[in-house]
């Protein structure tokens, strides 16, 4: 059996949700209602609603790093938006079978990014202009509610996106930290984010690596250096540092049974180093 | 096309959880196995789960918010039971073909009396008498488990109102704290919710407002005076306080990409204060 | 109509997740993408992603307390694993129609020995070996996404378990704390869980107490000590701690419209002692 035979696409109204909205208010509820409403066979997926508030960066994160994982034919809602209700456009981005539907703030780029690289697909987007689509009244501050889920619920019944919305040339990319490199050969990337398990993921890509021995690569984050990269957990012994190539491919510093960014006293932001000596 | 058509009603088992459970401890996955084992096809959707412990009136708006969103055809079980077991009763209220189902304690009062006033439909209630529609053991803490979800999944498979339970002549109801008109023209509310983003919702409705002239309105709360409601966040600066009114149709303090209830200090129950001058 | 018939089978493809992750950082979501891309019609329930990182005697215990009340036929993916990619296997453990999958770690034992007792059925166990029935490309640090995933959605497909793995002679099972009597007729257990409102659970059951009289029994935790068990709250007054039997079958510590363990200051693995003066 080969791997593309394991994976059905008969999913056909998939719609996920990725938001900073939190759990406790209800407003996440009440998109589910709408959408509902709208779609009532849709499977309503939660990929994330405790994106920091207003962090877009993060957000962006997130999305590129589940997004893979599901089905083709899926249509991702994504809101981290800053300024609702402000001049940025609401918009729908296609990539074959797969929709984003987001404000265009570039919370949605680099999943786009990573689809596109991957299935060699332009994205074609749109912006949500038209109001059959929207709920009878638009507040200024619950676009999720009264613009994202009403087109996403739509687009799932199989209304078509140029039905929904207008053709665009282009929409908002942000650009993901990215490390560099220095005259002696070593490698200077970023902290970009720190899970539930105080997992320190890096910019750092496993491609980056290629010129570094794995077993004397030197991480240095904070003023602590870290020989090697590991393979497992069990080469270390309980509470101790590694650095290791994590699930999405990046360099990480983790700690056995332990919380590595409480340990180094790190945020996303800083700096982290990898030279050969 | 209308707004009416755009409305489906196809979903026949959808069934709402609003609950003060929290998501931690299980509880709440064990309400949705007991649904699936009686309901197999029942649509369960989360409204909130983070309702403070035991706070009816924090309950009761989040489900007045969140229901008049969801397809009419639908099940809401809403938990918020200080002193479970205790002389309460277990109730269903029906309107049209919405079911509401909760401790008799006033936590479903305000969604009834939203989705009342909007059907012009009068509520039927019910004690939830018949043992046969419970789990076999009832234990005395966990009523959401043992009544409550085996109550909504006999309902949502088509069991009559009339067979689960027995007719009630009333409900609890709350009364939502409500602004005072002073003799000075001015208008005296309070503080009902402060959500995830600092967000501070007050109980004047827009329509307490028609008296006052939006752009020379001025909104005092905790020795802050803003002047006038906004339309849209651009028309603030980032980091600037704003009135408005938001997407529940009530009177609002915001902070433009920030947290107003942090940078105010204020809490639920504190009064804001509109007038003219 | 009897308990039996109230209870139905017909849900096929019911797959419950309990996990350490959070709902933070989208690892859950990634992990319900990778189901839906292979089994597109399950249905995918939450029982906790809020286990403490790595207490797998957490996980047991709720998992335990929760499992009874699904359907037979379902699938529970179980991941609370310290030391991921170490030695310990990833296993699939059947009882019945109801399969667990999770590391080999022991945080499925209880929830096992729990439905074993109750349907008198042994288990098989099985270690997941074959790769085709994992993600083409497993990580080192998420074998949620990349093995216990991709081996629940293929067995809700009817992939048969002899197929995705290899018989085991045994699994790991922990040893859940036990209340002990003592030669003065007393019984010392311990505080195994605390719950979101500060409800005390202990390790002593109700069947534990048969030789005490309910109305004066003493239990005694932090110094305090409580007369009788109660059995509604309503026998209490606002603020005033109770011992009852709690929904687990447990000797619990509460108080009415309070936080019994914030106002006892105690922990899990704290002593109760229960005695007859």
């Amino acid at each position: 059996m080969q791997y593309e035979r394991l994976y059905s696409k008969k999913v056909t109204k998939l719609i996920t949700l990725t938001t900073d909205f939190g759990l406790s208010d209800g407003y996440v509820g009440t998109m589910r209602g709408v959408i509902l409403n709208i779609a009532p066979d849709a499977t309503i997926v939660d990929i994330s609603h405790d994106i920091s508030p207003q962090n877009i960066q993060q957000g962006a994160l997130v999305l590129a790093h589940s997004v893979p994982y599901f089905p083709e034919r899926a249509i991702h809602v994504c809101i981290v938006d800053p300024g609702v209700g402000s001049v940025r456009k609401p918009i729908a981005v296609a990539l074959g079978e797969t929709i984003f539907i987001a404000p265009d703030n570039g919370v949605i780029s680099s999943a786009v990014a990573a689809l596109s690289t991957k299935s060699n697909l332009a994205p074609r987007a749109f912006e949500l202009t038209n109001p059959r689509y929207r709920l009878p009244r638009v507040s200024m501050t619950f676009h999720g509610r009264d613009i994202f889920s009403p087109a996403a619920a739509h687009l799932a019944n199989g209304v078509p996106l140029e039905e929904i919305g207008t053709p665009l040339n282009d929409f908002v990319k942000i650009t993901p930290p990215a490390p560099k490199g220095e005259s002696d050969g070593s490698l200077v990337g970023h902290i970009v984010y720190i899970d539930r398990f105080g997992n320190i993921a890096t910019d750092i890509q496993e491609s980056h690596l290629a010129a570094f021995d794995p077993a004397r690569v030197y991480v240095t984050v904070r003023g602590h250096t870290l020989k090697g990269l590991k393979r497992t957990f069990s080469e270390t012994e309980r509470g101790e540092l590694l650095a290791l190539i994590n699930s999405s491919g990046n360099l990480e510093i983790a700690q056995r049974d332990g919380n590595a960014a409480q340990a180094l006293n790190v945020r996303v932001g800083d700096t982290v180093r990898v030279t050969k000596e």
